[in-house]
């Protein structure tokens, strides 16, 4: 195969090509035009992303998902090992961070545009009961386990209360990108068993972004009075609920316009525009970006175009959402979890009890619809994998200072884990058997 | 068709959306975790796109190129007018420099990834000597005329020689893809015509390279010794020939080892890596970055995947490649063009004569190849159009300071007006004529 790809680019080829380069051989004018920090973010980037995806790579190898890898590759590429990754206040960290922020938008824009509502709401009953059973169990026993756990790492009981909250709020969210890659890889993707587990993931992403909210308006302000907070719902939803119901109303016949249009790369081009004003418009509102993007998502997906926008913003998204995982997992200090540093059982013994929370949560949840026929272990652990999602949590956790630097690396430590053991047991499980057809 | 398309929302989906999502309202919890630096940044470049992509249409429309209407979009948008884009030097601006610096890489890397060497090698000597008397005319006239025109704009002789050069350089790019798309469009594609042109292009490009290299070691270095400058010359012609012949014999194989991979859109982000690195190692070569895209798009061309490539990475570069250009547009200062402002009669006369210099000089060049049959007054005409390539030289000038503000805008206007008349010649000159079959 090589051999004949080769012949692809004869040498009668190659030799007028090295002559002509060689003529134009170009001189530094363009070291003037081209500054030494945009070379080194070049590099960076460039690092970042082949990391992420050899590694990413090497994980899906093994049976286990990608974005472990990639955080992998964020660990080994930033300040606790080799330094790659830029850290701190300077262009090359502040850039970063706002690509990554940029493919964090991106991902959930494609999670929007991937959410099939009208086969969610075929499923509603027993999604839902699913979803709330895997919210609230996870919560319940993040919280009472900060909150009562005797811990040396919070003194202060107030914030104590508040992290407690954000711990349970982070362990609320599933992943739907991993389970649905194993049940398509199994070819249990029609079943009803996946369509329960993907209506709820969804059900359960939005339930734990409202929990997340609240906590942090606990976070940020601190005496909150409870007309203060109607307020800063009722704004928020106003602008959802008309971003949501205008976008419905117009963006087809938009979408439709562009479809028109003769212009080179004008469908990317102007999606990406559209995503990017909706998660300014959702900050605006009081609102996170990555809601406004999820919004732009769901609005997208009821158009004509949606697989037109998908196949354009895949590329896109393919290139910056790596960039956060390896943020993500560049901000894991490993001297924290080093077994001779001070603290660090306490750390890992929280990580080991609430990856148990985490996983003994979400597979009761199964058994949360008795009236509805599936495999309930199925659906239970298929709701396991917290993934992107937990991240994105645990990333703005750490962002507002609501978790420490240790609690950090212990939820991240709860992310990786959940991430890892869900497609085992999936595959163990449904290996030997076949999905009732539905 | 807007009516069927709405019908895919009905009612008993909108109103559960609407629902779950006032439920879902969030709180500023995210305001804390979003900057509102980032939600600006975010406006400002959708606002770049949406004008750039608007007017690009409007300008097809009108039968004149895509780019004319980004530069305009720019021009309305930047300090001139409505202020959006943001200059000087605070993050804003940095990170759309970055971006739009981005675009151009990847612009690059398109146009190297989209060069069929072995077509250029088949029409080789007429698009070679189209090429060289397309350089020559054009140089000479641009050199001759800011040399021995009497003006008021420079007094420094040396500086004003540099600058004479670096005009007559400036002239001497043609763009690719406009008159390609003119082609394209009216069936002529398959043309003995279409080949010398785009041959020629291409070796224009590179020549024009090897002028502006040249310019910029005089422009940057005061006492330039010619032992120096073979030595930067080795040290960039040996990066070159080796990133060639390194990625032609090696990168067949690594990207078919790639395209065996599973983790999702590993192709983009590898490919895009690539593309950044070899910009980067371009530049530690004493090279520019666009040389190393340049490089990587004709080392990828050659591999069994260059489709699936091309595909990946388009609507990338359509995202990024517009805010280059509403970026140089904004830099036109259009006080400095006002017919009543001191000096512009000199700018707008520099422009007109330049324009026709330029016009002259690339019309010549069709009857360059006596010995071939082609309708000469196409493939000159054909030449014509400076597009994307000469606002990266004039950029490149601004940046470096070879060109003064007001030279930028007269040079901008040379290669919009040259832009914007070619393709209205070529249709005029092809409408009533059918290719010769080659």
């Amino acid at each position: 195969m090589s051999r004949s790809s080769r012949r692809l680019v004869p040498r009668r080829v190659l030799w007028p090509v090295a002559i002509l380069l060689f003529v134009a051989a170009p001189l530094p004018l363009w070291a003037a035009g081209d500054s030494p920090e945009t070379t080194s973010l070049f590099l960076v980037l460039a690092g970042m992303l082949v990391g992420a995806k050899l590694l990413g790579e090497l994980c899906e190898r093994l049976g286990t998902p990608a974005v472990l890898g990639e955080l992998l590759a964020g660990v080994i590429l930033g300040p606790s090992l080799l330094g790659l990754v830029p850290t701190g206040t300077g262009f090359a960290a502040e850039t970063v961070e706002l690509l990554a922020g940029l493919g964090v938008v991106l991902l959930l824009f494609e999670v929007g545009l991937e959410t099939d509502l009208k086969a969610m709401v075929k499923v509603g009953g027993a999604a839902a009961a699913v979803a709330v059973v895997g919210v609230a169990l996870p919560f319940a026993g993040g919280y009472l386990f900060w909150q009562f756990w005797p811990h040396p790492l919070v003194t202060d009981p107030a914030a104590s209360t508040i992290t407690a909250i954000f711990i349970g709020a982070t362990l609320t969210a599933t992943s739907v990108g991993i389970t649905a890659r194993v049940l398509g890889d199994l070819g249990w993707m029609q079943s009803s068993e996946a369509r329960i587990v993907l209506g709820a993931a969804v059900i359960d992403d939005i339930v734990g972004l409202v929990i997340l909210s609240i906590v942090g308006v606990l976070a940020t302000g601190g005496a909150v009075a409870p007309l203060g907070m109607l307020k800063i719902l009722a704004l928020a939803v106003g602008f959802l609920v008309i971003a949501v119901l205008v976008g419905n109303r117009t963006m087809p016949t938009v979408m439709d316009l562009v479809g028109l249009m003769r212009a080179r790369g004008v469908l990317a081009a102007l999606v990406f525009a559209f995503v990017l004003c909706l998660a300014a418009l959702a900050t605006f509102a009081g609102s996170a970006m990555i809601i406004g993007a999820f919004a732009g998502g769901l609005i997208l997906a009821s158009t004509r175009h949606h697989e037109e926008i998908e196949q354009a913003m895949s590329p896109v998204a393919a290139i910056f959402a790596p960039l956060f995982f390896v943020k993500v997992g560049a901000a894991l200090d490993l001297s924290l979890l080093d077994p001779r540093a001070p603290g660090a059982s306490t750390i890992l013994m929280a990580a080991l009890v609430l990856t148990l929370v985490a996983i003994v949560g979400k597979v009761l949840a199964g058994w949360a619809a008795p009236w509805s026929a599936f495999d309930r272990l199925t659906v239970g652990v298929g709701m396991v994998p917290r993934g992107e999602v937990g991240l994105i949590f645990a990333d703005l956790g750490r962002r507002t200072g609501v978790l420490s630097h240790e609690l950090f690396g212990a939820v991240v430590l709860v992310v990786m884990a959940t991430t890892f053991i869900a497609p085992l047991v999936l595959k163990f499980r449904l290996q030997h058997r076949t999905p009732v057809a539905t």
